[in-house]
């Protein structure tokens, strides 16, 4: 848990906002954000909770289900009259939805006539929520928050950077575990269990906790779709493979991928991967506050362009804290467009990864931005890892 | 993959629901459908992607981000004309919106003036999603077919049923992975790593997928809270905790949790622990097929009301097929009004959780309707376990 100032002083800045947007109460659905404002962490997102902040209360009020509340209590600062739960029989019901509940509360409260913001495009602010909202409160007016609270989370705290290095020592032994599990032999499933142990485990001195995104390690072909996740089929000689992983530490990630392959890798995997090298190593060079968010992303283009490479989609995304099902933080893109000043303290996945029909390369780093330049948050090599094959000289692998 | 002819034998009962539910088009935001009709299970549900299901065509349409395109290709049974993607522009953009492109295609199919159906309560399916599918479609209709497709599932196949069982030796692998790690002075996160180990590697005949939930197992007063996970505290003598976690096989799970205590376990915990086994043996004497859902919770609340006990919440739902954030089926729930009839080869969670204030207990089973009455998934031993503390002699422990 952070100091209570600190969550006195994110909260602050959450008012502000609200009143630059001309909202009077603030409906949070996404459970990154309720957990930055209050420490709040418990699996119980899959069934509809909110979280109310209204300009006038020193607290914001959790509404959620009724076997989850004794969790808020003794993990929260909130105080028992901010903890309000519903009873079970509203959860999954065709009957009743856990939104009407909610607007009841919102009404109780004096706040039914209000600028209600509500995170729109939040993966637990479904559509029928919205409806029942506008259902119970007929007379407040909704505007799109979704992102208010993410855009306050953009620049880190002291304390967040050591969550996240500590993040990134966790992804440092998750991929060496995963280095050092692939074999001929070894079931894709096997360095999964691998990269999990060692994710979770963390260090003699702190443990892990979940990642957003599960381990993804697509091999051969299917690296040509970065999300897939793994099966139960063994390694062969010559079989390469994306591996991109996170650390995580009280839900702050360091993400960070890697490309590698059993015995010697096929040429263009080899060739591909020297290039999203270079292309990264001269976007590292330029990167520093000042500068714009899409310029990050022009000197990568035109650093693979001089190879014919392209790459279609955003070269990164800020990270930091998040739950499942994204490690991202949905505001800033290293894109055209994006034209975000970058400043000291705020985290990116720089994420090159190219993917063509057939095959594809991922080699990435998860950065501060510092008064200066950019700083790594994991230390580990880039390169393309050949992994020597048991029992198998050099020069008789195959490619 | 199953058999070609089983997803279209799916598709076809699909597509009876939506003539009796008065729809030409159905979208599909929830991931476990798109994978029960398609076999697609990608990371890929963190950005928009729909399936589309019309009546007249013989295969759904995926709708989805350029880079996860050639996974579906590799990994269902679509052809190419049925797979579509978007530009990365789309992306967690404040100009454009996925489900503005899903609008466009659909029109160009000719459904733009239709009866849709859409998974209003769907954690995919956002409140933004329904505004830009209606901007997009002025001239249809919409009907909330939110588990039109869950009920589909609700009877498994064969070989669904034997991957839930491969599950089920998954969860017992783990849950023994757990009893064998806990210990004084280790770590929550070390047992967290020991449960994930053994969830991944899976058995030596076939591996493991990750669950929809991950592992929780909150200590002491924590207990009370069940969806709290872990942390990276050390276990103490006279400590005791709830380990609810589940095994996977290809996304189908079997959950099963267990409450064990380092040395003795406090009074109220064993007391209560024996009145829960109590319970669930005689809801599962009584479980038959042709008997109502509310019937089997009120086996179980007679059971340990007889000893002044009292669980709020629902005693089970079905379990199968699943991706994050729930292993739930959303269909069926043990609890007073559903009045479902229970059929063969429908599966459940039976969970007999009870949390009070201070602690809790839990011990439930993942379970089969027989033609005559029920079948475990799992073969694990119901008790409390009490683990003997290494160097401590039984009567030294403290309870």
């Amino acid at each position: 848990m952070f100091a209570l100032e600190e969550y006195k002083q994110r909260l602050e800045t959450v008012k502000k906002r609200m009143v630059d947007e001309g909202v009077d109460v603030l409906l949070i659905s996404n459970p990154s954000n309720m957990f930055y404002l209050t420490n709040y962490s418990a699996w119980s997102f899959y069934v509809h909770q909110m979280m109310v902040v209204t300009l006038e209360d020193a607290q914001p009020i959790w509404i959620g289900r009724q076997m989850d509340a004794s969790g808020v209590g003794k993990t929260t600062w909130l105080d028992e009259h901010h903890i309000i739960s519903y009873p079970d029989f509203y959860v999954q019901s065709t009957e009743r939805h856990p939104v009407d509940f909610v607007a009841n509360i919102l009404t109780e409260i004096g706040q039914s006539a209000r600028t209600i913001g509500v995170e729109m495009d939040v993966h637990y602010f479904t559509a029928l929520c919205y409806e029942r909202l506008k259902h119970g409160l007929p007379n407040a007016k909704f505007k799109d928050t979704s992102s208010l609270v993410n855009w306050v989370r953009l620049i880190k705290s002291q304390k967040e950077i050591k969550f996240m290095k500590r993040a990134g020592k966790i992804v440092e032994k998750a991929m060496t575990a995963a280095y050092e599990r692939v074999q001929i032999g070894v079931r894709e499933c096997d360095v999964a269990a691998a990269i999990y142990h060692a994710q979770i485990q963390g260090t003699p001195e702190y443990g892990g906790d979940y990642t957003s995104i599960v381990p993804m390690l697509p091999t051969n072909e299917n690296t040509s779709s970065p999300h897939l996740t793994w099966t139960d089929k063994t390694y062969e000689n010559g079989d390469f493979l994306t591996i991109e992983i996170a650390g995580a530490y009280r839900r702050y990630h360091a993400p960070m991928a890697r490309t590698m392959s059993i015995g010697t890798a096929p040429n263009e995997v080899k060739e591909l991967a020297k290039i999203v090298e270079e292309g990264i190593e001269a976007t590292l060079d330029f990167i520093q506050p000042g500068m714009k968010a899409e310029e990050v992303e022009s000197v990568w283009s035109k650093t693979i362009g001089k190879y014919g490479h392209r790459k279609s989609s955003r070269l990164g995304y800020s990270v930091g804290l998040s739950f499942p099902p994204d490690w991202g933080e949905h505001t800033v893109s290293f894109r055209p467009g994006d034209e975000t000043i970058l400043q000291p303290n705020m985290t990116f996945h720089l994420m090159p990864g190219i993917w063509y029909s057939d095959y594809g390369v991922e080699i990435t780093e998860t950065i501060r931005i510092t008064d200066k330049g950019h700083e790594l948050l994991t230390n580990f090599s880039r390169d393309l890892y050949e992994k020597p094959v048991l029992g198998i000289l050099p020069d008789e692998q195959t490619s």
